[in-house]
C-alpha cells in the first residue's frame, strides 16, 4: 500500500526518508551487526548517536551553554508534575496560562505538588478559541515560573508572540510545536515537549533547562525526578529510550540538511495558508471557530454546517488516502493535524478535496 | 554485515525474526500506509497491537484477572520511586531485601519517600556473590510490602525460590530476569520490569500489580504517578511508547508460537549449563566468583587470573564477533548476558572460544 496522507495529531506522520533509513539499519545500524536497539546505552555507537542528538538539538535551536539539554521519558504529561517537583517549592506559587485542556491537565498535575494560580483563562463556555494578550495576563511578579502552551492541539489555537513575564522564568510546553520555526530558546528558563509531534516516535520528552534552574531545583525528591540527576548524567543516568532518541537523531539531521528551522517556517506558514484559505473560501460551508491572530498552524481544526456532513467529509477524505482528520472526542468536527512530517502536497490535495467535496455537496 | 553474537547486559540482544518483521513493516503497518509509530495511540491498528499485548502477557505469564497489566515509561529506575509513592504511606516501613546496586538504588529511592529497613544484605568487602536463604531474612509482618530484586545483572546472581513475606505484599523487580521461565505470579504484590532484556527496546517499563493494591494507592499525588490512573485507562491515560509495546507485542507473540515459557527455561537452563560448565572445566583458568545455588542463568560473570588476561580474552572475543562480554564497570571482569534472545549456538560458540582461549594462553 502506498504511504496515506496522515493527519493525525499524535503519534504523527515522520518523513519518510528518516522511516527507510531507519528500516535499512534495522538489523545491522552502519556495519555493527546489531540494530540500535540492541545496542548498550555506555557503548561507542549508541553513544556517537546520542551526543549527536544532543549537538542537533543545540545547533537547530541554538540554544546556549546556559542550558540543559535532556532526553526524558514519560512524555510531557510526566513533565507536568516533574516540573513543580523541581521547581515550586515550600512558600512559593507558580503561574498557569489556561488556554486548554493540556493547560488544565499541567495545572492539575502541580496542584498536587504546590501552590499554583491562574494568571489567565481564555475559557468561554467550556471552549478555548483564542490565547490571551499580554494585557490580560495577571502576572505574580514572585511567582516561582509561568507555565503555557505555546500551541493547544484540541482548540487549534497556537502562540504567534510569546507571553512576556518579565524576572519570572517562563515553561513552556511546547509539545506540539516545538522546531515548527526558529525560536529565542534564551526567553525561556524551561522548554519541555513529548516527541511524537514534530520530533519522532512517542515515548520520549525533550527538556531543555537553564542551567540555574537546575541547580535551584529540590534535593529532597527522588534522584529520578531531579533535573540535576539527569543534567550531570548527559540523560544516561539509566537507560534512555535509545531508538527513540535514535530517530530523533535522524529527523533533526534531515532538518538541518534542508535548510534548517528557517526553512521549516516557510514550508509551514505556506501548508497553513493553503488550508485556511480553503476554509475562507467557502465561509457559507467550512468554518474555522478559531480567532484570527489565535490560529495554529499545527493544528487547523473546522466545522461544517451538520455533523452528518462533517462525517461524511471525514469517510470520504479517508477513501481519498487522508486519515485522521477526525476532531478530538470532546469538541468534535474536523482537525488536520500539519505537523512538520506533513508535506504540501498534502495539503494541496486536502485543499482540493475541500472544494470537490463543496461541489458535490 | 552478519549478525553479531551479542552479549550485552541490556539493551540486550532481540530475536532477528523480531526485527525482520518490524523491518518489513516500518513504513507501512499492514497494509495501512503508516508506520505503527504513525499511528494514533487511539486509533483501530495500534489498539489492536496494545490489546494483543496485554493478552499476551497475560496468557504467558498466566496473570489472574486480580491482577493489573500495565504499560508504563521510565524503566524499572522510575519505578523505584513511583512503588513508594504510591504504596507507602505515612506511619507505615516497608522492607529491602538487599542484594546489589539496583536493590541498593531502589532502597535509596524509596528513603526519599517515606520509612524503609533492610530486612537482609549479602553484601560483604563491597561485593554481593550470593542472595540470601529465607532464614536470613528479618521480616517486618507490619511492612507495607517486601521488595526484593530476583536477579543481579552486576554480581550475576538470582533467586531460585522466591522469599516467602507471608502475609505482607511481595514486589520483585524482575527487570533482568522476567519471562525467562514460568513464574507463578499469585505470590507477588507487584512485578515491574524494564523491558530492555527480555522484552524488547528500552523505554518501556512492565508493570504487574495486584487490584487490591493499586486501589489502596495514594490518592494525593501527581495522577501520572498513580497506578489506578494507569489501570483505570488501560495504559493510555497519555500517548504510550506506542513502538516498545509493538515490540513487546511481536517477542511474545514468538514466544508463545516457540512453545511459552517451559520451553524459554529448558533453553535457558542449556545455554546456562554450556556456559558454566566451560568455567568449571578449568577451574585453574576461569573463576566464577558466584556461589553456586546464587548463579545467574542471565547474567554469567567470571574471572580470569589477571585483568591483562581478561582484556585480551574480551578483545579476542570480539574479534570471533562476540560482542558486549565486558563486566560491568564496578566490578571489572568477563560477564555474559545470555537473556531469551541469545541462542544456543552464541554459547556453543563461546564455550567453544572458552576452549580455544585456555589452551593458546
Amino acid at each position: 500500500m502506498p504511504r496515506v496522507m496522515n493527519f493525525n495529531a499524535g503519534p504523527a506522520a515522520l518523513p519518510s526518508d528518516v522511516l527507510e533509513l531507519a528500516q535499512q539499519e534495522l538489523l545491522d545500524y552502519q556495519g555493527t551487526g546489531m540494530s540500535i536497539m540492541e545496542h548498550s546505552h555506555r557503548g561507542k555507537a549508541y553513544s556517537a548517536v546520542h551526543d549527536d542528538a544532543v549537538s542537533l538539538v543545540r545547533e537547530v535551536l541554538k540554544v546556549s551553554d546556559d542550558y540543559e539539554v535532556l532526553f526524558l521519558q514519560g512524555g510531557a504529561s510526566t513533565q507536568f508534575a516533574v516540573l513543580p517537583m523541581n521547581l515550586l517549592k515550600a512558600g512559593q506559587s507558580a503561574d498557569y496560562i489556561m488556554t486548554g485542556s493540556w493547560s488544565k491537565k499541567a495545572f492539575g498535575e502541580a496542584k498536587t505538588v504546590g501552590t499554583v494560580r491562574s494568571a489567565c483563562s481564555t475559557e468561554v463556555d467550556k471552549k478555548f478559541v483564542r490565547v490571551p494578550k499580554q494585557r490580560e495576563l495577571d502576572l505574580d511578579p514572585k511567582a516561582a515560573y509561568c507555565h503555557f502552551t505555546t500551541n493547544n492541539t484540541i482548540a487549534g489555537t497556537q502562540f504567534d508572540a510569546f507571553p512576556d513575564s518579565g524576572q519570572v522564568p517562563l515553561v513552556a510546553d511546547m509539545s506540539s510545536d516545538i522546531l515548527w520555526r526558529p525560536t529565542d530558546v534564551s526567553k525561556f528558563g524551561m522548554i519541555y515537549a513529548g516527541a511524537q509531534k514534530n520530533i519522532g516516535p512517542s515515548g520520549l520528552a525533550l527538556v531543555i533547562i537553564r542551567k540555574d534552574l537546575v541547580e535551584a531545583g529540590r534535593e529532597d525528591i527522588p534522584k529520578i525526578f531531579q533535573y540535576r540527576t539527569h543534567a550531570s548524567n548527559n540523560s544516561l543516568y539509566h537507560t534512555p529510550p535509545t531508538f527513540a532518541i535514535y530517530m530523533l537523531r535522524n529527523v533533526l539531521a534531515r532538518l538541518k540538511k534542508n535548510g534548517g528551522l528557517g526553512a521549516v517556517e516557510k514550508h509551514n506558514r505556506a501548508k497553513g495558508k493553503l488550508l485556511y484559505d480553503a476554509i475562507e473560501a467557502r465561509p457559507d460551508f467550512y468554518r474555522c471557530p478559531v480567532e484570527e491572530g489565535s490560529r495554529s498552524l499545527m493544528n487547523v481544526v473546522f466545522n461544517l454546517n451538520t455533523p452528518e456532513l462533517e462525517a461524511s467529509f471525514i469517510e470520504k477524505a479517508q477513501a481519498a488516502g487522508m486519515v485522521g482528520l477526525k476532531g478530538h472526542r470532546s469538541v468534535g468536527g474536523v482537525r488536520a493535524s500539519i505537523y512538520n512530517g506533513a508535506s504540501i502536497e498534502w495539503l494541496e490535495a486536502l485543499a482540493s478535496f475541500m472544494n470537490d467535496f463543496h461541489k458535490d455537496a
